[in-house]
């Protein structure tokens, strides 16, 4: 029996980052004699080039049957003014509905090593280590009706959850935070939005069920000014779908590596997705300079949550992080004293170290 | 004739910031022989104590028939656990709505004296000088329903937007840009929402109107993270409301003068309301200790945009930025060698400098 990952490339640098993280687990399965088994699909704007659709259903049929996916990113300027539903966000938005991934963890830390590419003053981020639990298949993204009105003279969109779809994602966000510093801070706008008065309700019922965390409420404005003022007082945020969007993307920035970051979508029982934080980069597309280490610390995230190999995936990240000690780096981070590499040695360079 | 100024002392540290802005107008007064006429009126928590409703009746007859309203803040923890239509925010939500206060307008603008307190490098924030224009009264903010649905087991969110309504706050973006660097940054979630399409598509229409303006859309998402990378690249942000909640929060913090900020929420050709960015601070309120910068330099938005007093208006700025380059500044600012006053002291060096 060998594990089934399906790699979704994708548009732009997606489709080259993406075999670095192949790269890079074909080294994993040697070492530690695990059978991987690869197979590539379309997604995103190269599907829409070769099937006439975002997301076609023979990826849908491979993602279900697969033990996990590996996305690169969507998206480019080609299809920016396609119809709604022959652009290429529809294919992730189309899978992550498919596979009911309504977990989307996005851990936030800083490599010491690049701390000085922040954008914060070094006695802020120093030290920040906070993981995003987002809300991702309910809410303003899928809520009906969403439509046109009164003749094209107004415009509604839904923001619907149901209990089930919050309760889990609260579920998920305690455990994360058990995992963690066992602190959860959820985010919502209970001064204003009905669903996020019950949101603020589910996260009081079920802080019984985790006694060792400590709980507090923020709302969303606060929250995106205390990201940036105090990024050490989070460890686990938890919140709904758009919220988490705005927030995740927000917090990305913050240690000077989103080329660096990861993110896994979680199903309940079934396939989770991995992608890196950034997207498909247009600008530097087809250059073979595009940071590879997000799509593989995704790749560590899918050994660990999907296939449960934490040493294996403690290897990846060991690697990754001597790699950069080393001062390698790509040209996405500035440094003075560092060694420039483009995607394929810094691959490489990683392979080497595990 | 006199102008008839009504203030909304609410609660915390706005009913001690909104004294210092009356001295500063009636410094304003004397000098240029202006005629303001004061009357105060409750809203929010010291409402709901006072008359058991967060904007009392006469509150908003008062308002409606003044010529501007400065409000200082709303809310505290005294009133956390009242049920929903007996919080303090209701006051201000409700004013907003019973005056059509569709345009908030934030100026973010770092004090060159006072930019080491930002959480920002000095390199990215230098520089930075934008405007937030927040559509004010639509949105998820008042959509109906909001409620919850089955036996309380969903629950429900409405962002509603009429054509009208966004087409008027695209009109005043466009009119402050106009009179700023000419330069609008729409903020949308195209990718997902169809009020965002709307909204996209009239800002293209919009575009032949202000031929000088140069116009660009970016998604809520890249947005929060462009905030802190790249500050400087905005002019004038314009987006709806729950967007520009977030946003204009994120950016209060960006130059390190949240005490300083301050905002105006104008109707169509009606009255202005306005108020400090920051809140009511119920940490330090009844120290005598807030900042009432932001206050005071609201006091001079009003001068500006409800009465046309432009010199009045700047006289009041250039006081302001007098005093701070003397180098006095209030607890919130820390500094080494600066000189720590308290809120009547640093009221009476403004009124001095006027
Ligand atoms: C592409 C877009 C639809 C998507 C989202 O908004 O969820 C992206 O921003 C993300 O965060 O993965
Ligand atoms: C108090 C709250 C309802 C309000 C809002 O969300 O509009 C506040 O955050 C603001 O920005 O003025």
């Amino acid at each position: 029996m060998s594990y089934k990952i399906v790699l979704l490339p994708g548009d732009g640098i997606g489709a080259e980052v993406i075999y670095a993280a192949k790269d890079v687990l074909e080294a994993i399965s040697k070492k530690f004699n695990k059978p991987f088994e690869f197979s590539s699909f379309d997604i995103g704007g190269i599907a829409i080039d070769n099937h006439g659709t975002p997301l076609p259903n023979e990826t849908v049929e491979a993602c279900k049957n697969a033990d996990a996916v590996l996305l690169g990113a969507v998206g480019g300027p080609k299809w920016d003014n396609n119809p709604s539903d022959l652009r290429p966000e529809r294919g992730l938005l189309g899978i992550r509905k498919a596979l009911d991934l309504y977990a989307n963890l996005r851990p936030v830390k800083g490599f010491e090593k690049l701390l000085h590419a922040s954008p914060l003053r070094q006695d802020i981020i120093q030290g920040s280590d906070l993981l995003i639990v987002r809300e991702l298949t309910g809410g303003l993204y899928f809520g009906e009706p969403s439509e046109r009105r009164e003749n094209g003279n107004a415009v509604v969109d839904t923001l619907l959850y149901t209990r089930k779809e919050i309760e889990r994602i609260i579920d998920k966000a305690f455990q994360s935070a058990e995992l963690r510093n066992k602190h959860l801070t959820s985010v919502d706008k209970a001064n204003v939005l009905e669903s996020s008065k019950l949101w603020r309700e589910i996260v009081e019922e079920k802080k019984a069920q985790y006694p060792d965390v400590a709980v507090d409420h923020v709302l969303v404005d606060a929250a995106a000014m205390k990201l940036i003022t105090n990024p050490t007082d989070f460890d686990v945020i938890v919140t709904e779908n758009m919220f988490g969007d705005i927030l995740s993307d927000e917090a990305s920035v913050l240690t000077g590596s989103l080329g660096m970051l990861p993110s896994a979508s979680l199903a309940e029982d079934g396939v989770g997705l991995y992608e890196p934080a950034h997207g498909s980069a247009p600008d530097i597309a087809g250059k073979g300079i595009a940071n590879p280490i997000a799509m593989i610390l995704s790749a560590a995230m899918m050994l660990r949550y999907s296939f449960n190999m934490n040493d294996e995936a403690q290897t990846i990240e060991d690697a990754v992080e001597a790699v950069l000690n080393q001062g390698y780096h790509t040209a996405d981070l500035k440094s003075d004293d560092g060694k420039l590499v483009k995607t394929k040695e810094m691959t490489e360079l990683v392979v080497k170290a595990i």
